[in-house]
C-alpha cells in the first residue's frame, strides 16, 4: 500500500515545529515514509491513492491519556453531586457494569473519539479485555489497563482475581501493533501501599505492562494518606515503588513543587483531565510547573461521567484558559503548547513518541485532516490558536491509523455508526431502568 | 405564513421550565401562536410549512450578551501578549479599521453566529451603522451599541463627533422591527466621569437607547480609577448616573457583595465574558453571587480578538467550570442554569425576555433545531447537561429568527457563505500586510 497526501497545509510538531503551507506526505504501508514542502513531482512514481487534501491541515493524530471509554453509558448522570464517587458511581458500576456493557460503552466511546479525530487513547477500566478488542476492532491504538481496586470492583472481587485480569489482557495483546496491555490501580486509597507494590513488582516481572493511576486528584483522598498512612499520596506511591520510569498518572492535582522535583526524577508522565479536574471544582493542577521540571504532560478527556465529552479539541481551550487564570497572565500555556499536550507529548505520556505523535520519516501513519474553510477558523493568523481556540471536533475531516482509513468525509469506516448508536441506546434504556432502582441515584 | 413544527423534542425555557418530549410548535408569521405535547391534530388545517422534526431538539435561540463582531478581521491576533489593548488593539484599529473592515467583519461573524445558533446578539464597535446593517440583512436581532472612546477611535476624534454618530445609529434604526440603537461608552477609563454622565443625559432623553459599556474588568482600570478619582469604577459609573436600569455591563469582574447589592438596586444587567476572561488571566466573575443577588447574568462570547469563538456552546461549559473551580464545588452552576444564561436571561439582559428568550405564545418565533442523533450526545439522561456538557456549535442544524429561516441543514440562506468568506479572506490578507508596518505586533 503507498499513499500520496499531497496539497496539504502541514503541522508536522516534530522537534523544530516544522510547518509547511503546502506540503506533501509519502506512506507506505503503516508508515510515514518522506513529507516536504510544495508540489510533490508524481512522474513516474506509482501510488494506491492520492489524497488531494485542497489545502486542508494534515497534522498528527490527537491522543487522548486518559480515559474511561465505557462510561460512556454513565454519561449526564449524577451532574452537579459532590462525592458521586462513592455514593454513586461505585454502587452503580457494582450494579450495572458487565462485559456487555463495557464493550457497548466502549464501542460508542471509540466511535466518538475517531470522529474527533483521536487516533490513541488509553483507557483504564473493568473488563479491560472487551475495551482492547473494540480498540483493536475500530483500529485505533491504544494503552488498555486492567482496573484493580478493593471495592467490590465489577469483575473482581479479589486482588488475586484482579491480577489474574491481568495476566489475560497481557497475554491477549502480547505483541499487538496497536494495542498494549497495561494494569491499572485505580488511585492509593482503592489499593494501598501492598498492592501497589506488588504492581511495581508485577511490573519489574513483565516489563512490556504498563502502569496507569489516579493519583493525588482530591481532598478526600489527601485526608485518607494523611489519615491511614501520615503521608501525602505521592510519597505513599513512591514508597511503594510504583512512581516507575514510563508510570501515567491522572490527575496530579494536589502536588507540591517537591512532589515535582520527585516525579520527574522518577520519570513518571501525567495525564491532565483539565475540564474533568474543574467540573469537580477540585482545582487546577499545576501543569506549567510540571512541564518546566521536565515532566510529559498529556491532554485527557477523562471517563465521560467526570468530563462528558471524548475529544480532545474541547481539552485543549480549557487547559490553556484555565492555565491562564492560574498563572494571571494570557501568556500562560500557549496554544502551540497546548497542540503539543494534545499530540506528540501526549504520546511521551504513553512512552509512544517514538511511533506517533508527529510527522515524520518512519513513524507510524496516524493523522487527521481538518478542514479549515469553515466562518468560525477565519482568518488563520496563527494556526495554533485556531485550533485551540476555534476549532471543533467536528471540523475533523479524515482520520488515518497505522495507514488506514478509520474516518472519511466525517463517516467512520471501522465501526459501524448506526448499530454502535442503537446498541448504546438500548444499552442506555436497560441501564436507566437499573439505576431507578439503586437508592439516592437520580 | 403559518408553520407547523411536529415530532419535536422541545425546551421551553419558560417559568416553569416546561419539557415537552414530544412536541409540537404553530407559528404565524413571526409569532408563535400555539405549542404543545404529543401529536398535532392536523386535520382541517392549513400550513405554509410542516416541518417533521423527527426527533430533534428545539430551543430558544441563543443570545450573545456582548460582542465586537467587526474583530474577527483580528482573531488570533497577538494572542499571549499580556496589555495588548493599548499595545496593539486600539494602534491596530486606528490604523486599520474602516467602515469596509467592519462591514466584512461583521458579515463573518454572522455567519458564524447563526450557524452556530445565535439568533440575538448584543454588539459595540465603530462604524457600528454597518453592523446594524450586516444583522438586518442577515435576518438576525441585534443591540447595536455605537462605541465613544477618548483614544483616538477609528470613526470619532471627539466626542461631539461620537454622539452624533449615536444619533444617525438611533435615527436609522427608529422602529426597526429586529435592531435596537445602543450608546457604547467603551469604559469608565477610555470616557471618564463628564462623557458617561453625558450618556445617561442622552439615554434620558432618547429613553429606546440602550447603553452598553465594560465595567470593573480588569486590575490597570482598578488602578485608574482609584488614582483619578479615589474611587472603585463601580462608584464612579454610579456617580455619573450610568447604572440606569437596562444598562448592559460587560464582565464586571473586580466587583465586591456591596457593589453586586448597588448594581442590582440599579436595575444593570450584565454580560458574563467567561472565556474571555479568562484567557486574559483576569479572573472568574462571581456569577452565582451577582444571579443570587437578582441580577440577570447573560452568556457572551466578547470579541473574536479576545474570546475567538462567536457561538454560546463554547461558553456554556466553561461558564460553569469556571464557577465550579470558584466555588470549590460540582454543584455550582449546574447545566441547567447555564442554559438559561443562554437564552431566556440572556435576553432579559438585553431587555427582551418578553419577546424572545422561551418558546411560549406570543412570544417571537426564534428558535433553533439540533440534531440529537450523534455519538457525542448519546445517552441523554440529563438534557442540559447533554447541551452544556458535550454539544458542540456544529449540532445546530436549523435556526428561524422572527419566523424566518436563516439556516437550514446547517446551510446559511440570508448570508452567502462562499462571498463572505472571500471578502474576508481579502481583507485579512491586506490586513496582515498593514499589521506588519505596525511596530512591535506580530
Amino acid at each position: 500500500m503507498r499513499m500520496l497526501i499531497e496539497n496539504a497545509r502541514i503541522l508536522t510538531m516534530n522537534e523544530n515545529m516544522d510547518e509547511h503551507l503546502t506540503g506533501w506526505i509519502v506512506i507506505e504501508d503503516n508508515l510515514i515514509t518522506a513529507l516536504g514542502s510544495g508540489a510533490f513531482e508524481k512522474a513516474g512514481q506509482l501510488f494506491d491513492e492520492i489524497v488531494d487534501a485542497g489545502g486542508d491541515l494534515i497534522m498528527p493524530g490527537m491522543v487522548n491519556t486518559h480515559c474511561h471509554m465505557s462510561m460512556t453509558m454513565f454519561r449526564g448522570l449524577g451532574e452537579d453531586v459532590d462525592d458521586r464517587l462513592f455514593r454513586y458511581i461505585l454502587p452503580l458500576e457494582r450494579e450495572a457494569v458487565t462485559p456487555d456493557v463495557v464493550r457497548i460503552g466502549a464501542q460508542l466511546a471509540a466511535l466518538e473519539m475517531m470522529l474527533g479525530g483521536v487516533t490513541t487513547t488509553a483507557d483504564m477500566y473493568y473488563f479491560e479485555r472487551e475495551v482492547g478488542r473494540v480498540l483493536d476492532g475500530a483500529g485505533m491504538r491504544g494503552v488498555v489497563g486492567q482496573s484493580l481496586a478493593n471495592f467490590a470492583a465489577p469483575d473482581h472481587t479479589s486482588f488475586d482475581e484482579g491480577f489474574a485480569l491481568v495476566d489475560a489482557l497481557r497475554d491477549e495483546f502480547a505483541g499487538h501493533e496497536r494495542i498494549i496491555a497495561s494494569i491499572a490501580p485505580h488511585a492509593p486509597y482503592s489499593t494501598g501501599p501492598a498492592i501497589m507494590a506488588r504492581v511495581a513488582q508485577y511490573v519489574a516481572d513483565n516489563p512490556s505492562v504498563k502502569i496507569q493511576m489516579h493519583l493525588a486528584e482530591m481532598k478526600s483522598e489527601m485526608e485518607w494518606c494523611a489519615t491511614h498512612h501520615g503521608c501525602r499520596p505521592v510519597e505513599l506511591a513512591d514508597r511503594a515503588g510504583i512512581l516507575q520510569e514510563g508510570a501515567i498518572m491522572a490527575h496530579c492535582l494536589e502536588i507540591t513543587p517537591a512532589e515535582i522535583e520527585l516525579m520527574a526524577e522518577r520519570g513518571i508522565t501525567v495525564a491532565h483531565n483539565a475540564r474533568s479536574n474543574a467540573k469537580a471544582g477540585r482545582g487546577i493542577a499545576p501543569v506549567e510547573a510540571m512541564r518546566k521540571a521536565g515532566l510529559s504532560v498529556g491532554l485527557a478527556t477523562d471517563g465521560p461521567m467526570s468530563g462528558n465529552t471524548l475529544d480532545i479539541f474541547a481539552q485543549m481551550a480549557p487547559a490553556s484558559l484555565f492555565a491562564k487564570l492560574l498563572g494571571g497572565s494570557r501568556a500562560c500555556l500557549p496554544a502551540q503548547e497546548v497542540v503539543k499536550m494534545a499530540t506528540i507529548e501526549a504520546a511521551a505520556v504513553l512512552g509512544m513518541s517514538d511511533m506517533i505523535g508527529s510527522l515524520a520519516e518512519g513513524k507510524r501513519a496516524d493523522l487527521i485532516r481538518i478542514s479549515l474553510d469553515a466562518p468560525h477558523l477565519l482568518p488563520i493568523y496563527d494556526i495554533y490558536a485556531a485550533l485551540v481556540f476555534s476549532a471543533a471536533a467536528s471540523d475533523v475531516r479524515d482520520v488515518l491509523v497505522n495507514g488506514v482509513w478509520l474516518v472519511k468525509n466525517r463517516v467512520s469506516l471501522t465501526v459501524e455508526r448506526e448499530k454502535v448508536m442503537r446498541e448504546a441506546a438500548q444499552c442506555a434504556a436497560a441501564f436507566r431502568s437499573k439505576i431507578s432502582q439503586i437508592d439516592g441515584v437520580n
